[in-house]
């Protein structure tokens, strides 16, 4: 068994929706198993320190921030934004007195940190997330007890939809009877799991929009980037228009995971406004998918994916694609091994 | 040490009660450490599948059953009652995607199933629990949290009745003053621990049913087989009369302990009809003997039951040697170990 | 790493206030990780016997006392106050039956035992708690998740009162401003951790008590004496008056600290009689100090404190001394490591 460490760590990952921390305080987050606080400074960018104090290891965010200094809450010891002891209340602060901070920028709307080394640090690589500005997107977050590769094998392979959300939002069978899926790589290092479906009835919430009788094509591409910052686009043309005569707009929707933990996900997404939307996502992440992905937790007892030998479907193209990049990465950030 | 493997596996173990399984439905459960699927098949045989698809390892009992054929709730896989992949909705049936199966088969109610070498697995071996046939016996189950070594400690030494069930349905006495002890083995595997006591006044229920003053001869003989399946027999006759005057009819439950993991198992027994026999179950088996199992365990902290070295008392005697068959059985399974 | 043992065994620790055991029945408690059972005797003396069972390693506090014997609940074993085993229903009484003893004597209401070598047991080495006699003082008892040494930590260095207690009973900032700290040893084998506060603006408290206008000198000694069995003096008197004119009586309160386990403390204190003073230790106990300590915890997650190198400041210098002191004691009972 090649030891691969618990996360990548030269990438870009999702901390937080910005509007998730409250103005002058600041959110206390466990990512990749350590707690970290985040706060925004005076001049509106952003700081990330790890939530603990050099001292006897308390939480920084039970303590208070005085402009764009922290305040330890147990003996007084304060921290400026690049992690420097600033203020000691008994003495000069002392020299070796830090704490760790990570590179985080803002981009539309989530705050993106990067917790490996800082210098290869490059915002130019943030996955592109544009489309969810814009007032008709609520951002939402959730937590999940399952570990994000679990749940991204769960978004990286769409025919489940068939069978866990045939009541909610199934593609009422045409995944099945004419779904053609293809997986494939584009230049941003995203992987693309996709299925099309030409010529099909339209599902129900599509009738109302199209002629008596007419068909359509239909698509759901999900890109994922590593570690799993996935975005579903969805589209819905009248059949051989060549995706001409959309009959909605094309609709892109954020699903991106990051590790609380090796065994919990933070989960931020985007929903449509209103009570119906919120009890509908409420309804498919939290009774369909997440216990189904628990079930599959619990099925591999914390083996390793690949020693506990799954069954690889074609169906699984994407996800086994998306789990061996990450895979490749872990080792590569591995210290060589002896041979 | 020896290292000894968790179970036995060339033994029948009980799963379940047929009348617990609903009817064209499966029960899941967890047996020796592992999630199994019981169902009765279309032609009135038992089938017994691992609870868990190959594919993403969620539960099979997630999903639902057609017919003989059983359906991951997932991505909709299909198994039949020998394991075999049967249906894939998204092309063929990969050869090589099957789930295991065990032996099962109902005798008197019970369902007995075979985890070790199906080839060896010969019906004719289940203990006999013919007894337990007939509307006067309701069929109970429950599950506690403690190895099922400790719950057979408890049952193979029947003195503890003097001092925990002293208030429920203590022997009053007799057991301590009269009861002779003796411990023997029969030709069909079994370990009899036998409490036996003559000439004793009767205890309160008994009183009703003799002649004032007059006197009773009382016996208590625990059967084990290998694992824990254990039946208990009780007679109580008019002393003197070399036990052919039977005060009331001879009784037999069964006491059928199976693993559900190396701390907890499940318990199969039966009591009379009526509210009044059910809270008796109740108040003995969970106020009375479970605590005192929970100490037992919390005592031992995990440690080996010889390593620990505990006081081995005389009328430790049937415990003792039941104990030491299973450590043989064990040994026996174990891989040949170095010199 | 040098492997220390997770606690010193020849020190006398304390198991319990005397009125918390009940009259003519007794009190289990796990201490140093291991349950044990105290009584006392007819003779008004004090027993501390293992609580656990030779025989199937049951809790004797499952049972019954009878006299100055302590009968097992589960097969009838009785115990007397030295271990031996004096009873056994089922015939004589094993001579290698029997359970560990400690010594455990009462002083000033506490019941003090010695986990160690008997035969060091010296009770003149009892720690002076004298001061708690008398009415004024109710004695109280609360459980903290956290380890012993990180509480100890919390009470040898009395800075954190400006910022986790600043509502509660805050020095208002004088500690701050003018506070004086020294650690000296005493002849007892005491680390007395002292702050002394010269010519202050008296605290709310104390203005009552003195004239408008008027100036104090305050002092807060914490005394140590290992393991974590602490005594806090505090004065007020006028200032400039070397202490003569005491505003209010010199007070003396306990903290004694005792290991449940290495994650789980028990902590004796005395405060005065009322509802208010009740409420005062439930609000600076529970809310204030403990979340802060198990944060402390959770920020050390596991690893040996020297290991995770914390920051070490000037204020830190007595708890750092009785770590030290701590340290080598649990050294010094170490099996001599190879060279």
């Amino acid at each position: 068994m090649v030891s691969d460490a618990a996360f990548v760590r030269n990438l870009w990952y999702m901390a937080a929706w910005a509007e998730e921390v409250p103005e002058n305080g600041f959110l206390s987050r466990t990512l990749l198993g350590e707690r970290w606080l985040l706060f925004r400074c005076g001049d509106g960018t952003w700081a990330m320190l790890a939530d603990r104090c050099p001292h006897r290891f308390a939480a920084l965010s039970r303590g208070a921030r005085v402009g764009d200094v922290v305040h330890c809450g147990y003996h007084g010891l304060g921290f400026d934004r690049t992690g420097n002891c600033v203020h000691n209340p008994f003495g000069g602060a002392p020299p070796s007195a830090r704490v760790l901070t990570l590179p985080v920028v803002e981009r539309h709307g989530g705050l993106w940190f990067w917790p490996g080394d800082a210098e290869r640090a490059n915002a130019e690589t943030i996955p592109d997330f544009a489309f969810v500005e814009g007032p008709e997107h609520v951002r939402g977050y959730l937590r999940m007890e399952a570990n994000y590769e679990f749940i991204a094998d769960n978004l990286m392979d769409l025919s489940h939809a068939e069978f866990i959300h045939r009541e909610s939002f199934g593609t009422n069978g045409s995944l099945l009877e004419r779904g053609v899926h293809t997986v494939q790589a584009d230049a941003t290092g995203a992987i693309w799991n996709n299925w099309d479906i030409a010529d099909a009835v339209p599902p129900d919430w599509v009738r109302p929009m199209v002629p008596e009788g007419a068909r359509i094509d239909q698509w759901l591409h999900m890109r994922w980037h590593a570690p799993a910052s996935m975005a579903l686009h969805i589209g819905v043309a009248r059949a051989g228009t060549r995706r001409t005569a959309m009959v909605v707009p094309a609709m892109a929707n954020p699903h991106i995971l990051t590790p609380e933990s090796t065994a919990s996900t933070h989960y931020f997404y985007t929903r449509e406004p209103g009570d119906q939307a919120a009890e509908m996502v409420r309804r498919v992440f939290e009774q369909e998918d997440e216990p189904m992905i628990a079930s599959v937790q619990e099925g591999f007892a914390g083996r390793d994916f690949w020693e506990a030998r799954p069954l690889i479907l074609p169906s699984d193209a994407g996800a086994i694609r998306a789990r061996r990049r990450l895979m490749q990465l872990r080792r590569a950030e591995a210290p060589a091994a002896a041979a």
